[in-house]
């Protein structure tokens, strides 16, 4: 850890921001991709080093390119 | 698997393309990144489900946007 923006923290931002944007719970976000609500949970508090794979399930599941997930222009207006 | 394109390979190629387009060795980016010069390798060939925090690695070593790093646009053309 430095002192600079933790990357898996502004991942699980813009998850949460994109996911109620579409008024979607993490359980149903979790059911789309395949993977479990806590772990969507765990996700979108930053806590979780998501792999590609699982960056594409949940891109795929919000309808959005891998990359826009790593847009954190997106959050930080 | 199944027979979507592979996010594992279309980063590999990302990767790859910004680094040789830097002019910058496999074991050069490995140091820039702190990572092993056998892992970039495995990386840019597709064998890596990278995490977050080691694209936020290569993505700084390279100069880029963590984003632009899956940008597979890129890489289609």
């Amino acid at each position: 850890m430095t002192n600079e923006i933790n990357i898996r923290l502004l991942f699980g931002q813009v998850v949460r921001k994109i996911r109620m944007a579409n008024n979607i719970s993490q359980e149903e976000l979790g059911y789309l991709c395949g993977l479990h609500r806590t772990y969507i949970s765990d996700i979108e508090r930053g806590i979780r080093n998501v792999s590609l794979e699982n960056i594409e399930k949940i891109a795929n599941a919000l309808n959005v390119a891998p990359k826009d997930l790593l847009d954190f222009t997106f959050i930080e207006d």
